[in-house]
């Protein structure tokens, strides 16, 4: 047979069950999927391709998959830093988005959001926000995988003046998006426990479950969070949505830093996932979320930046960098968050946490071709001994060479092929510049 | 005037002790000195000059000076990782120092190191390692400014068989590189209080006194070493050292992750600085220096990456990023560690905690034009309200266009001038070779 596309001569890291690697590889692709993954060496004879990607002994790997995103924030990146988290949002987050997020905005920053994630190496997203309409016009042009949800707030929201539209909303964005793409998947966003009621949970959740969806909602943030949640409900946001029926293998709970003891075996026992938020959680001073104990528990945790208000960057790699030191750190020993698990978990678990673990998160045969091929002739790669120790505590986002996403190719020498940034640039300034000259 | 070199067509965060940021400004360089800093628009019409080079509408800002590094050990990146120190240290980085550290691999992976540092904005560094003239010989090829210090330790070490030669042999690497080079200050680099006697210490501390030398010492990196410190000693080793006079405003002590109250009392009266080196004590699970203290105690304190073997890569962005979430999240207030506290000491406040601190480290006019000018027409770039945000939240060593060091330039485009690095990676991957085939 003739393939789409051959992608060879690079060392593979797969993250498939055995996490295997190959010194020197092949991947074929067909229909967008993985049709065979193999040792490559200079003397074999490639199949018939209608494309060949040379690999130039650099590293092939799968793309990664971020847990965590509202990318149309990527218009407030270091708009306001190193302040108390009750005037980030009050004073700096929240008028800004009242002000400035329209339809408009929402479009150019999160395609903004995708031409940073893809010339990262970040294949796929999993994001939450408003306008989301506008949100997945802007995925489906960039040509990233992305697990969309429109949000849902017992407050008005931008596109949703009033609250008590919020889940039909989310439906109708949902029935609007499903089918449309094979790269879009729409989700339904819970904003959290103590910014929805009972009842909107329920509803939402309701609506998420009948049609098979994955139901994205913030969780245990901060110890404020934690405090008036107790406080108020005489139990733990995670007992508490437990009660309300809204935790299962379809639910992504996302920071998690103050489940205690009993919320994690609460979220182990319903098979709810977690989404890992290191960067986030230390630049906004919220805390340590006990991802040891949630593997342990057995929990499935996948990685994620959130948004660029509050990293600042949506850059995966050096998620990885910090999710391993920071619990290496935190437990005080060197042996935990190893390297291997945290890249399983900006990957296949990753996949698995947001509903996608078949369909992406590893190179393996049948999987959709979501593939990164990294350049590591450079000083800070020199030398390599472990490709994996590499990945995570080497390599930046800066070293992906190119991105091909279901077979396609979006980045190629580090150019984005599905965007043009520079055009893009100046649509941004013009917002940045309204922003600046009012002075939030 | 002709000048050697304008600079021109960037914003310029000059970190001088106003922290003036000109939003389009120029530098005018002769005899490796910063003869002026001033505004500049595009109807500006430029002095006389040998070289101009054109910021392009990116950031011009002081080069990095790195406190801390162990150059050589470059060549063990990523050797061992996810590991107890104890193994890590005596199964993997010291039997590897003992096989596989001679002049030829120090020089090589030093040259290496160089390459990464200066590609990663990176125009000074501090060292300490043995044959640390091999360290020297690199580092004036390369082009980078580094105070080296050749290793004093009680233990027989490369270049230094018999420990009794210990100072002997620190004092002949001074006297051979005192004033070859305005870029390189010799310096003594004594190991730490637990693996040097009173009398070494004291011998090494009198010997770089009388010559006006800096005096480098790890101290308190770990739990285990400031437990076994004070049982044996009944005091903690920054009393101990303070004792033995040894703290002074020369004197740098190197992680101090386990200093306590009364040891930064001590520290800050004696006027010894302090290396900060967040993401090697992270990794490795020593620990989190007590920075906020630090800094309230009014501590000059300086930004380090340690060796590349914990960390691991030399990449001084990073660290910054790393180093302003640790305290926010280890103090739970996102005060903590604010950008411009950290940008200032990866500059400004490292040049001082090494001894350079009227030499480099900030862009002010009588001092060495130590320069980077960084590309941010980069999506993860965008939009940019404060680039001092940028600097420590966003940009990493791969956005570095050019580096200038005492007037020179060493990186031009992404390029390295000085160095042939086609040529060293073929060096370097004989050594790893090699110690991939010894499978150690």
């Amino acid at each position: 047979m003739t393939y789409d596309m051959i992608v060879y001569n690079g060392l593979v890291v797969t993250v498939n069950p055995d996490f295997d690697i190959l010194k020197s590889g092949m991947i074929f692709i067909h229909d967008g999927r993985i049709a065979g993954v193999e040792q490559y060496d200079p003397d074999t004879v490639l199949p018939g391709s209608r494309e060949l990607i040379d690999a130039k002994g650099g590293l092939i790997m799968p793309g990664l998959v971020n847990t965590h995103t509202h990318i149309p924030m990527t218009l407030f990146r270091g708009l306001a830093d190193d302040i108390a988290l009750d005037v980030w949002l009050n004073e700096y987050i929240f008028p800004a988005e009242a002000k400035y997020i329209n339809p408009e905005s929402v479009f150019y920053s999160s395609l903004l959001a995708c031409a940073e994630m893809l010339l990262s190496g970040t294949t796929t997203c999993c994001d939450g926000y408003f306008l989301e309409d506008e949100v997945a016009k802007s995925v489906d042009i960039s040509g990233i995988r992305a697990v969309l949800g429109h949000g849902v707030i017992d407050f008005p929201a931008p596109g949703v003046p009033n609250p008590s539209d919020n889940v039909k909303t989310a439906l109708a964005f949902v029935h609007k998006w499903q089918d449309v793409s094979p790269l879009i998947t729409p989700s339904i966003f819970c904003h959290s426990p103590y910014t929805c009621s009972a009842d909107t949970l329920k509803k939402a959740k309701n609506a998420a479950r009948s049609r098979g969806l994955l139901f994205q909602i913030h969780a245990a943030e901060t110890k404020n969070e934690r405090d008036q949640f107790l406080y108020k409900n005489k139990m733990t946001s995670a007992a508490s949505m437990n009660e309300l029926g809204i935790l299962d293998e379809n639910t992504l709970l996302v920071h998690g830093v103050w489940f205690d003891e009993h919320d994690i075996d609460i979220v182990a026992k319903s098979g709810a996932r977690i989404s890992h938020n290191p960067e986030s959680n230390m630049k906004l001073a919220s805390g340590i979320a006990p991802v040891p104990d949630f593997l342990k528990a057995e929990i499935i945790v996948g990685l994620g930046t959130d948004g660029c208000a509050s990293n600042n960057n949506l850059d995966l790699f050096q998620e990885m960098d910090f999710a391993a030191k920071l619990h290496k750190v935190n437990t005080l020993d060197p042996r935990t968050a190893d390297a291997k698990t945290i890249l399983k978990m900006a990957t296949i678990e990753g996949a698995k946490a947001i509903g996608l673990g078949s369909i992406t998160g590893s190179l393996e045969k049948g999987k959709q071709a979501d593939i990164i091929i990294l350049n590591t002739s450079s000083p800070h790669l020199f030398p390599m001994y472990n490709p994996v120790s590499h990945i995570v505590y080497s390599i930046t986002g800066s070293d992906v060479r190119d991105v091909i996403v279901r077979g396609r190719t979006v980045v190629r020498n580090r150019k984005l092929l599905t965007i043009n940034t520079d055009d893009l640039f100046d649509k941004i300034q013009v917002f940045a510049d309204r922003i600046c000259a009012e002075s939030l």
